[in-house]
């Protein structure tokens, strides 16, 4: 059987910042990254995709409010407006891979799984919730939410004004994630777990959205263990991981184990909401019988050798 | 092997005019719809469920129209708007089948597939696009937005201002349909073609959007005659088809042919842009190798003989 590698990216592979974010930019940049995941497959991978949507799910809550101010249109929680861009983006993604995989001679389907994600409803992180999502607010518009909707909102550090917050719980299971394996060890391309999965909280007898965003790298670990995927991937902007980053004696990582990781991450070497979260996932992920996780960019896929290497 | 049923359902099952649309109004409604679909699963069939966006996609517009002229987002074109709704109406309905499953002790496992819907570029529709879709605009918007994006607005009939005109080209081939049909013969119940597919055109070595809308009755006759499902369910608000409807002699159908249903749609029996279109999906299932098509209402269906039912 071929290796099997999920491989996680971001929402701003798509949507990026400093482009208008036109249908047309989107669809260039996924093409790209596809062009790149190529890489992977002709070396022999089966490949499942799990990507953010950070970007895309900030202007669809824009959109929603916006659209309850000039039309009256009910806003959606969190939990929808998460499943409204796993439609999207992946569809994006289909259409950019099912284009590079026609060019390149890759005779492969792509499908997506809309993917719901079980978090823990005692999850800790569900009584501080950090992540600002959603417009901005004066404190009085934020009050009369809160009184409204119980959503908690916290002003910006940087004074644009107020937000809502939400949780980040950990995921715990992911839905379906037997169907995504088999789809997957037979050849196909699977998209899931988009922006961290849809939030849910499961008991026997119930299945309930909740407000929160799960970190698409934690989600794409749980779904990279659960399928006992080979090898992990992750996309971000810089070729490997540094310590003392943008300081004199700054130091490329080549292969680390997971000891000298959780060392680095002990001494502050990973910035939070950015490198620290990817360190974190590649370690769950060899921690639970990975045999290895690759953080790099997706140019440098053609490389066998690229990126910083996780290992046991 | 158990039978396979195609089930298909509007987007107003969810949706439904008269409330306000929130989302405990929609999760409601879609659990009602749920409950009635327990009731094909419990005489015994594998089931796939095609379901229709009006009201969302609509809505997906508006709000994308509200955040371009509030926030500065750009502005999304129809197939993508489809594809948004893809991801918010299975992940409702899934909900909504995970809790009545609970429910009911049915232990049978829901997925979603993301699903593009190719048309014929050469569809006689695309020169002659009638279905309105978005916001109002006045005649002058309408002249710049036609100059702007090439995309055609009509004067509503009603005098409400002018609209956008998409086709509604015939659906020609269904993406992933192998998977479909295998995840449903496994057992689990498949969500498919949401919003009548995300519609594409494809050739030898591309794919690419196209602004459409695809009839949802006819994409998933076009699954079930794929599939090779043995029954074909279009749900709709009456529990009958009707000849002479709301006429003095009035008449509900029980059992009819598919040369009797040409013969009524040819007298103009069946209302355009309502019946006439399922009627048509039913015959062309019916043509196409399958069993039998059920027209009927939701909560019918817990009585195997409800309905209209075209044969051959």
């Amino acid at each position: 059987m071929k290796k099997l590698a999920v491989v996680a990216f971001g929402g701003n592979a798509l949507l990026r910042s400093g482009q208008k974010g036109t249908y047309q930019e989107q669809l260039a940049n996924v093409e790209q990254t596809c062009e790149n995941l190529c890489n992977l497959i002709k070396r022999g991978y089966n490949i499942v995709i799990g990507h953010g949507n950070g970007p895309q799910v900030g202007n669809v809550m824009l959109q929603h409010e916006a659209g309850k101010k000039e039309f009256g249109i009910e806003s959606m929680p969190m939990d929808f407006c998460v499943a409204e861009t796993q439609g999207s983006i992946a569809y994006m993604i289909e259409v950019g891979l099912r284009n590079v995989f026609a060019r390149n001679d890759i005779f492969k389907d792509v499908v997506t799984i809309v993917t719901q994600v079980a978090v823990n409803k005692l999850d800790p992180m569900f009584s501080n919730p950090t992540k600002p999502v959603g417009p901005y607010y004066t404190k009085e518009q934020a009050e009369q939410l809160h009184t409204e909707t119980g959503a908690i909102y916290k002003e910006d550090p940087k004074g644009n004004g107020w937000r809502k917050v939400v949780a980040s719980p950990k995921p715990k299971r992911i839905n379906n994630i037997k169907i995504i394996k088999q789809l997957a060890q037979a050849g196909n391309v699977v998209v899931t777990v988009g922006g961290g999965g849809i939030p849910v909280v499961e008991e026997c007898d119930y299945v309930q959205g909740v407000e929160a965003v799960i970190d698409k790298d934690l989600a794409s670990a749980l779904c990279a263990i659960q399928i006992q995927a080979d090898e992990f991937y992750i996309l971000t902007d810089v070729p490997k991981v540094y310590i003392n980053f943008r300081k004199e004696n700054e130091k490329a990582l080549d292969t680390i184990t997971v000891d000298e990781a959780k060392r680095y991450l002990a001494e502050g070497q990973f910035a939070e909401g950015s490198m620290a979260p990817k360190v974190r996932a590649g370690i769950m992920f060899i921690e639970n019988g990975g045999k290895s996780c690759v953080i790099t960019e997706a140019g440098q896929l053609d490389n066998p050798y690229c990126g910083t290497r996780i290992v046991r």
